[in-house]
């Protein structure tokens, strides 16, 4: 199994059946997704959420209350991502490969944009994606920046970084500015202690990568803000993705180009 | 009193005070915007709608229930529009100058860009836009283009439409494609009736405007469209501006701009 010879349903489909890991490289030139899945009462708060905060929660698709799929997405959203967590009042409480019978008839599921879908151009634009050589998950951050709140949902803006050599950072900005539904360009380059990160190799989320020489990290904005907001916000329950194991979508990268 | 040199409040100082006119080619430089205010209770279906429909309904603001305010716009939504409209069921049952006493504390309101933003930049091009040229109302038409639906919210995209001379429609799509928070580029250019339109001299909402020789129609999605869906939808109670007197919000519109 090469993740990058996969199809998005057949990753999916590898998902289901259990396989656990991280989903970088996988399905390359399909877009991935972030889940959020909150009760339709906390729905409202949440898309207004999102829609103040488009860096962090570009919102690709939003399903009916109940519903298991959705347009940007063919498989069943409670077992085809690698793994789940489970928020019952803003606790972190279980992660899970599958949530079939934890799934409410009432739960609204929001699909969010994810920076893995412009690493594909950015390899192809020649600039190296570190934890994708590595085969490791990529490394998130809390940062101090307060994300502009929305009825009961406020939280900090979560980060991903990539560490990115120096003459090539111009191009990491060129590229991933294309993709604004994916997070577009970074928020931050260089010193971590200006997003209030104080040690790099211990990430809130995911895998700690090392900044080689030459090199510098740069950061952006990230899917799991919405997790970090029930986890500030404590609504009664919430399913998301597992950090890093994310909803390989039936949508080419491409379709989120912007010229 | 010269439209092109006011500011934005003293814009809104003068139709709280009673003037009664369409807002193109006011307050030059600032965004304008469309108004819909509906209870709480369909706030999620509406922002859902607006987020499928992100070419008539881009989302500029959204305030929390019972606010008269906004963060793009710093006067009082209930007074400083030029003409409102006000809907019970879906049915169109007032058109006033002021509607306090209607304003509930339950309403949302959201403020959708307007393609009178635009103009300037067009004008700034030399591209010309007959409707300020004779002073009178943009033209506005139903299409037989169904929005994707959300939750209670259904009804056809509105469009609004410019006479463009041949040898200027690529200029003025180069130029709106760079707004899309305020409908960016045209949904159609050419015979109306690809759009279900059988009468270019009958719009729906606003003047007619004559298409010259050597001119195309230009349709560009419209702000009028969340009207069309309540109409369609018939929610409880709603209040939008009345089309073309829009909210002449503080923001630039260089502020919307995309590269």
């Amino acid at each position: 199994m090469n993740p990058s010879e996969l199809t998005p349903e057949r990753a999916r489909a590898l998902f289901r059946a259990g396989l656990e890991t991280p989903t970088s490289g996988f399905a390359p030139g399909y877009a991935q997704a972030n889940l959020i899945a909150l009760p339709r009462e906390a729905a409202f708060d949440f898309l207004l959420f999102a829609q103040r905060n488009p860096k962090p929660c570009p919102i690709l698709d939003v399903t009916e209350p109940g519903e298991v799929s959705a347009s940007v997405f063919g498989g069943d959203l409670r077992t085809d991502l690698p793994a789940y967590r489970v928020y019952r009042h803003g606790e972190l409480t279980e992660e899970r490969t599958d949530v079939t019978d934890l799934w409410r008839d009432d739960l609204v599921a929001f699909l969010i944009g994810c920076s893995f879908t412009f690493e594909t151009p950015l390899l192809e634009a020649g600039v190296p994606v570190r934890h994708i050589e590595a085969g490791t998950n990529v490394a998130m951050y809390r940062t101090n920046r307060e994300c502009r709140p929305a009825g009961r949902f406020r939280g900090p803006l979560v980060v991903s970084m990539r560490p990115i050599p120096a003459d090539r950072v111009a191009d990491a900005v060129r590229v991933t500015s294309r993709y604004p539904a994916v997070h577009g360009a970074p928020v931050h380059v260089g010193d971590p202690a200006g997003l209030g990160i104080a040690d790099l190799s211990r990430p809130d989320y995911g895998d700690p990568v090392e900044v080689g020489e030459g090199e510098i990290p740069v950061f952006w904005a990230c899917g799991v803000t919405p997790q970090a907001a029930v986890t500030a916000s404590a609504p009664e329950f919430a399913i998301g993705h597992a950090p890093g194991h994310m909803a390989v979508t039936d949508v080419r990268d491409s379709f989120y180009q912007v010229p």
